[in-house]
Formats: structure tokens, sequence, C-alpha cells
């Protein structure tokens, strides 16, 4: 046993959580933010867009989970550079710590193509794992110092810089900004964009009705022909020609490409189901879970986040 | 900016989840057990359990949760004398590590007595809380090296010291051991042993037919006259005569006074419903939310620890 540990009792940390704030004004209470990535393939255009937030880095902590196959290990060595570069760089762009994880189970699609991932009969086996990764990370690297959780997908590679001052500046338990990815237009001849995640979006009667026929291991998908829900979609609500990047709706599923949450929704035991609740899964699962917890969740369709174009 | 700060970058941590096992070898294999306790009253009697135990305590991180009100303040202040002089004695007595957390919520209830605890209508509203805390302290200590969770009511004053191996001895995901009381036997006149908790038990065709024609948000409750589910309680299966300690039978619902968990059974979202889950929450809903993952609870009718007599 070494000296030093015959000398030093154990730590003794004390945390008063009803202390810590989540609050608008984030940045002025210096309010820790903890940035979530389930990481399959690594962008230099994401982690790019990661180093020029500007909510005061020494308040961020990052954390990524990484399958444990070869795309992950190829994924793994790109981030590590990144990191490194950036953790040996200016002070003021330093993260306050990194928490790296390696997934224990094997993802359970051979490809991550995004034909095949986006294929139906894949959607729920793959929802299910994405979920367990996202717990696995949250789980275990939340801590009681964290005011808010920033999901963020490895693949948002832009985002307004004031990103976190602008999600947190509502003060609502959880928020998300609309997804949208650009793209080359070929009809105009021109760069475009286009809505790229459906699954924030306010439930609908028909939805509802096709839930309450369904088997209890049955999930309601979006974004799918054989599947109409008639949900209002907040990809579709964007005034693109004249944003109101301010403007708020609320929402009954939101999806998880830039998601911001109170870190006590978290605690309270909103997590991402693996399991079909309320036939739903995953991030949309996690909404209504929240909603459960007695949490709303709300959107801001005007605010745009952008999906790298495969 | 201190200078220590300037020269040394953030911390990078990397975590193999894949390497971290479970197994029934869990002191040779050098496992982590974190230990969890929401604690609204402090017993010395519990803490001396505790310190008994004999599976080695650097492997062994404590974590409490305590309520913010003015028996939680008293409880705080004699739990953390009975840590200071733990933490200061040998060493082979001190835990890793300690983390007390003081509750962000009000307890629903004025009093902790135990008549008014065990009110059937106080105890939706009670175990509701019960749930927010035990997930606030589960999100906010489980960590990436953590190997089993071991839930331990702070009025367990009695267990075998070997608890900790005998329960990873099963190797299973979810195990809890049988929680009588000793009490004062006035027939005899002589001490002797009562059933305490009856949250864990096998589920009937009954409670099944009960559940289903109830509303959502009503929860079924054990070990109440007016609502008979006729469940198999294992309170009532131990054979106290004969006791065979390493008997295990197959549960759907477990209570939480002592309860071992594979930490990835946490990890990949289980947690304390605190909203009706199958009609039930905290403990018991955590069971059924373990077996939605694919994890089955499992019960030792013939180990048991003693519940404290008010
Ligand atoms: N840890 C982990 N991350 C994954 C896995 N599959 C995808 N991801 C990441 O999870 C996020 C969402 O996945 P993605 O495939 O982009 O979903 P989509 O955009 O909805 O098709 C991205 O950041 C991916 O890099 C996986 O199996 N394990
Ligand atoms: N943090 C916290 N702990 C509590 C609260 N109420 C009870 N406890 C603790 O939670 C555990 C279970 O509660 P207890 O009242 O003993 O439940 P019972 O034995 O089922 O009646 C015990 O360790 C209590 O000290 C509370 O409001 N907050
Ligand atoms: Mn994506
Ligand atoms: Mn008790």
């Amino acid at each position: 046993k070494s000296h030093a540990k015959k000398n030093s009792p154990p730590p003794v940390v004390h945390y008063q959580l009803n202390n810590l704030t989540s609050t608008p004004d984030s940045i002025a209470n210096g309010e820790r933010v903890l940035v979530l990535t389930p990481l399959a393939r690594f962008y230099q255009e994401y982690w790019d867009n990661l180093e020029q937030l500007n909510y005061p880095h020494e308040l961020i902590s990052l954390g990524f989970i990484i399958p444990k196959n070869r795309e992950g290990n190829a994924a793994l060595t790109a981030l590590e550079e990144a990191i490194a570069r950036t953790q040996s760089g200016h002070l003021e762009n330093r993260f306050a710590s990194i928490t790296i994880l390696r997934q224990d189970f094997a993802p359970p699609l051979a490809s991550q193509d995004e034909k095949e991932r986006h294929k139906m009969e894949n959607q729920k086996v793959r929802r299910e794992a994405m979920s367990r990764a996202r717990n696995s990370l949250l789980f275990t690297t939340l801590g009681p110092s964290t005011s808010w959780v920033l999901w963020l997908d490895a693949d948002i590679i832009e985002t307004p810089p004031t990103l976190i001052q602008d999600l947190t500046s509502h003060d609502l338990p959880v928020i998300v900004p609309n997804c949208f990815q650009r793209y080359y237009n070929s009809d105009s001849g021109k760069q475009d964009i286009r809505p790229y995640d459906f699954n924030s979006w306010r439930d609908s009667a028909v939805a509802r009705d096709l839930a309450s026929t369904m088997g209890p291991d049955e999930i309601l998908l979006e974004g799918y022909a054989e599947m109409p829900t008639y949900r209002s979609l907040m990809a579709y609500l964007a005034n693109t020609d004249r944003p109101q990047p301010e403007r708020v709706i609320p929402l009954d599923g939101v999806g998880g490409t830039a998601l911001m949450v109170k870190a006590e929704v978290h605690r309270d035991g909103a997590m991402f189901p693996a399991f079909p609740f309320y036939h739903l899964v995953e991030t949309e699962g996690f909404a209504k879970m929240a909603s459960r917890l007695g949490y709303g969740s709300y959107g801001l369709p005007d605010y745009f986040v952008y999906h790298y174009n495969e």
C-alpha cells in the first residue's frame, strides 16, 4: 500500500442537489453541461463545430460511447487525435473532462449505411441497441454537479456556436432544435436544405388509435409510408423563409440528434427505453417517460442544426 | 487560472465496458461494488453491520441520499460522525470512496413513522418519492468501473458479513435475500423472527387479472388485506427450521431493503419507475423493467437479513 494512501483517508464528497440549478442564465450561474455522443463514425466537422461552441468550455464535459467493432476502432483513433489537439491547445478551448466508453455489446447491424439503418424492419432492433448505448453512457457519466445534458449525435456537423445558451435560455425540461440537412437541389441547381430527423412530433388521434390496437411488443415508427401516423412532425413546421428561432412548440416525441435535457429529468429516472414503452422506443420513448415523470418536451421548429449528408 | 491547470490538460478517461466483469468470483476478479442507501434515519447498527462486511473495503464505494428536512439533518450529522471514525481508522476498514447527496425535493409525508408510512393511501405517493430518490442516487453515483450495485436500506441492521460474496456468487442479474425482523414473541415468551418485506414475490393469475382491469395510473400493492393478490410471497417461502441459504427461486417483483444488481442491468436502463409501470412502482417496477430488458430476478428465501424493529 502506498504511503499516500496510508495518510489520506479516502474522499467523502458532499453534494447538495437542491443547490444545483438549471436556469435560463446558465453561464452566469456557472451551470455544468454534459455533452453526450454515441459515436460510430467520426467526422472532423462534428468536432470542429463542438469546439466552436462558445459556452465556457471549462463548464463542459464530454462523454462518448463507441461500438466495439472495426468501424468503432477507426472512429476512436480519429476522436483521440482530435481530443489530443484540443486538450493541449488554447486553454479556453479545453473541455473540463472527457470520458470515452467502449460498448460491451456488438451493434446489431453489420452495416452502418444509411439505407440499411433506415429500413423499417431494422429499426426496432437498431433503436433498442441505441437505447442501451445511450443509457450506458448516461448512467456512467452523469455526475452530481451536472445541470444540463446535451445529447449530440456524431453526425451533427453544424449548429449555431451559441447552441447551449440558446437551448438553456428557454428554461424547459426537454428541448429539441429542428434537425435539417444541406443537399444539392438538382431542380434548382443550388445548395438547399431539407428536413432530416422525423422523431420530433406532436401526437395525433390516428397514432393514438393505431397504438391502441397494437400488441404490447409492437412499436410505432415515424417517417414510414407503410405506417402513416398523421402526427404533426416538427420537421414540416419549420418556416425556412422567415424563421423565428425562438418559437417554441410542445412535443410528445423527440429526436436525439441534438437534444437538451435538464439533468434532474434524467436523475428522476427518465432514460431511453430499449423496450416498447407506450409503443415507443429510444428518444421518442424518453419523451413519453419524461412526461410520465411530469416533465414536458418542447421543440424549436425554426432553430436549425444540420446532419451530415452521406 | 492556476499554474497546475495551465500545464496539465484536463483528463481523458477511457473505460472498456466489455472488460468490466460481474462474476461469481467477484473478489478474485477485483470487482467494484457500489452500496447505495437512501437514508432518512441513521442507525448505528446499520453502520456497524456495513463495516463488518468482509468483502475488501477498497473495492466498496458508498452512496447516500438524504432528505432535506430536520430528520435528514440529524441523520446526516450521525452518518458523518460514523464515516469520520471509519475512514480515519484501520486501513482495511476504510471504504474506497463515499458520496453523500442531499435531496432536491421534500419527502411527501410529514411523518416517517412506520404506521403512517405503511398506510395504503400513502403508499403511492411515498413510493414515487422513494423512486425519485433512488434514481437520483443511482444516476449520479454509478461509475464506469462499477460491477455490482448493492441496494441496502438504512434500517437493515444485521446481515451475514459475507453478504456481498454470497449474493454475487449466484451470478444472477438481480438477486434479493429474505428480509425478516427480530421481535419479542409474547406467546412463546422468547425472541423470535418474522417476515418484514413483502415486495419480493412470484406473480399470480389473480394479480394479473386484477392488473388487467386497472386504469393506467393505478398500482397493485402487496401486503394489504384490501387487495388480495394471491402472489407467492418470498417472505412466506422461508424454511426457518432447516434453512438452505443457497436455495434460489425466480421472482417477478423484488423488495429493495437489500438487493444486489449487476451494474449492466442498471446501465442498460433499469431504474425505479416513479410512475405506474405495468401497475408497479419502485423496486417492484424495477424488477419488471429488468425483465423487459431481458434480465431475470431471483430470491433467496432462506438467506436472511434483518430490518430494524421500531
Ligand atoms: N455507440 C454507438 N453509437 C452508434 C451506433 N450506431 C450509431 N451510433 C451513433 O449514434 C448516433 C445516431 O446514429 P445514426 O446511425 O446517425 O442514426 P440516424 O441518423 O438516425 O440514421 C450517431 O452519432 C452514430 O454515430 C452503435 O451501434 N453504437
Ligand atoms: N432519501 C430518502 N430516503 C428515505 C426517505 N424515506 C425513507 N427513506 C429511506 O429509504 C429506506 C426505505 O424507507 P423505509 O421508510 O424504511 O421503508 P419501509 O421499511 O418499506 O417502511 C430507508 O433506508 C429509509 O431510511 C426519503 O424521503 N428520502
Ligand atoms: Mn445520424
Ligand atoms: Mn425500512
